[in-house]
């Protein structure tokens, strides 16, 4: 089973998270996270219209980290995707169709996360997802409205469940990283090359969406060339 | 080849124009037309955004048919889809991605047609359309915004320029169904059945979506049959 969470970060415009919760009624998702939200009055409800219990019932926090807890997938939407594959914080990307596709025979809760109306969700956000996700739009105006974007993506999304492969949970994502970083600093890994080469390990890992066994392969494969390295030293 | 015209049939707030507008543009198409549209003044322009162009070469009419002049194929798109294949006026009913893959081979003006915020599409415009599209949404809140639903469909039909199969014209389409109707007076149809049958007809080759060529053929056999019938009616 996929779970959808829908995360707005720092939303300026009410009517515009009224919208957003009108959408995910329409396609069935009620599961809604607000970052630091501009104030919610009644034009929000207006937009709500017979979602207005959606809007009511939203989680309001402080901080992206509570927003995505217990969340297995980070999807970061964006209007602006990387360009090449050399600059890997919004490279590679996914179309709706692509992400339904990776997630068909997942399980776990997915975080599908908005940025800001004016500039988006900024690179240390992206950077912290395992995904980046990106609608195909003309060059000529590619910035869509929240709304419309979230209601593409929900639609996409829209009565599916996914499968039975468990996905790892964040901590263990994070533990992962965590552990590479370590390894990194280990080797003596050049130091200007070590964000990049994190960042595209996250992009990797992410759009192979680990499972929890592989996730306890990988950590075992880790633990394992650090042991190694160790013996190595002694001698 | 396959164009692409939204038409909005009274659409009762600016602000839903002005987004469709964006929408629009984002994923680049910009052949609008109005039926009887409220006031469109600053809201609708600030809705727009970037694609206040477009909103200012819409084209604004006072009728369904002047709005839908020179398209081969009109889809009448909707929340409230039929339920029964008994009744034809918004039976059968197909999702975007239906919609696209049956244009994959086509070419011609496909109209997109949107009703009002309230009520829809009427039924009287609803049975001069060939096909009837409808997002699937959830049964707790199956009514979308405006400017969502044309988001979904230009999504699904962005970057989309279909074949070389080239659709029958609407006056040949009206013709088609006009000598339909004669001949069922002709042949004292049942007249309690007429207006059921001619709208599953109109379902029928509606979906079929007929080249110039089957066009054609089609009226031929209706014309040699009607000849026959005159032949018979002399004996």
């Amino acid at each position: 089973m996929i779970s959808i969470r829908v995360v707005l970060v720092e939303p300026q415009y009410e009517g515009n998270v009224g919208s957003v919760c009108r959408s995910m009624k329409n396609f069935g998702f009620s599961d809604l996270v607000l970052v630091r939200p501009c104030k919610l009055d009644n034009f929000a409800k207006a937009m709500a219209s017979h979602a207005q219990d959606l809007l009511a019932s939203a989680l309001i926090v402080d901080t992206f980290k509570e927003a995505v807890e217990g969340a297995n997938l980070l999807v970061a939407t964006t209007g602006k995707p990387g360009t090449h594959f050399n600059s890997h914080v919004r490279y590679p990307f996914y179309n709706p169709k692509e992400l339904r596709e990776m997630l068909e025979d997942k399980s776990g809760a997915v975080a599908l996360i908005f940025g800001r109306e004016d500039y988006g969700l900024p690179n240390e956000i992206v950077e912290k997802c395992d995904v980046v996700a990106y609608i195909p739009t003309a060059n000529e105006y590619p910035i869509m409205n929240l709304s419309h974007a979230a209601s593409v993506f929900l639609y996409e999304l829209s009565g599916f469940t996914g499968g039975n492969v468990a996905l790892a949970g964040r901590e263990m994502m994070d533990r992962l990283y965590g552990h590479y970083d370590e390894m990194l600093d280990s080797i003596n890994y050049p130091a200007h090359k070590k964000d990049k080469t994190l960042m595209m390990l996250r992009r990797i890992y992410g759009r192979a969406m680990l499972n929890r066994r592989e996730y306890y392969t990988m950590m075992g494969v880790l633990h394992e060339i650090g042991l190694a390295l160790e013996r190595a030293k002694k001698r």
